[in-house]
């Protein structure tokens, strides 16, 4: 049953379907180890966000890469 | 003033602007019914996800509909 | 599949769970009707708000109640 | 450490990376001013909504526009 | 129109009522003046949440604040 | 950088804080292997949600439970 959002800037080359597919099996493994949630009805909902709309620190991620961090 | 999120997946053809209205309505609707708040300022956001990025039971959308779930 | 996110103030005497009921097996049904999507993964989630913790128009729902709105 | 999520609907002219600063950087110093939290992982995530995506009393901002609201 | 979250975690003395309405409206007045949206339909959601619940960098805040972080 | 919201219904005995700690740092560290982001600026918040408010297939899990789902 559990739902998982996550959120991640969209940068240069996308994650990969892979990499989706690897974040929704493994959030969704450690639902079940910790708490013994789910997995059936485990939902989990990746969205990619651009890097002018997330930010943090009070600048957005396009302004904090410019900067090195 | 109820907020209501609806996300589903973005598959083959778009879900249209009627459904998206039918949707819209139906929800602002039936709070009224049910617990008769609003409809003035409730407020619906639909999110389409891409098929890769939703999960259910540790796979991704995109894998249950290859193997026909 | 579809995702749901119901967020209401509590106010006075809560929402029952007849009512939230109500609204789970609703809003599922619309997801059906409207899309065809679900409903054996369909998730809604009911967030329960304090009227101090939300606002609209600028003004907590604790205020707007007392201006009568 | 706040976390805030604003959405918006995306209309005519998108919202400019510049306007999107100021949102990020206003509301991270809000929540500085207000409650003393944050400001260095305070992390804000703006979403942009499709007009037809985005419902307030029962219709998208696509109709409510077209009727001059 | 727009829609904004606000997630800050409950600790020691609570956040006021007098601070929540001071966030309520500042967000909203900030929305209209960065980019005119609003206000008669601005919604703002605080969500309260427990120290134990809320994690920056693997860590619990709980865990940051007994190291003085 | 990523944001990360979990929900979970309160049954029973409660999730305990070693529990959310561990969900906490193993949903960063899995950021971390997987696409590389974070972790100093990752957000996780857990929400616990009443098996009242939580629906799944059109019924709460307090019925669920009820009927050994």
């Amino acid at each position: 049953m559990p739902y998982v959002n996550i959120k991640i800037t969209r940068e240069g080359q996308s994650i990969t379907a892979e990499q989706k597919a690897e974040l929704i099996a493994g959030v969704t493994d450690l639902l079940v180890k910790v708490i013994n949630r789910g997995p059936a009805t485990t939902v989990v909902v990746i969205d990619e966000i651009e890097m002018d709309n997330y930010g943090v620190g009070g600048e957005s991620i396009t302004v904090r890469r410019a900067k090195g961090k």
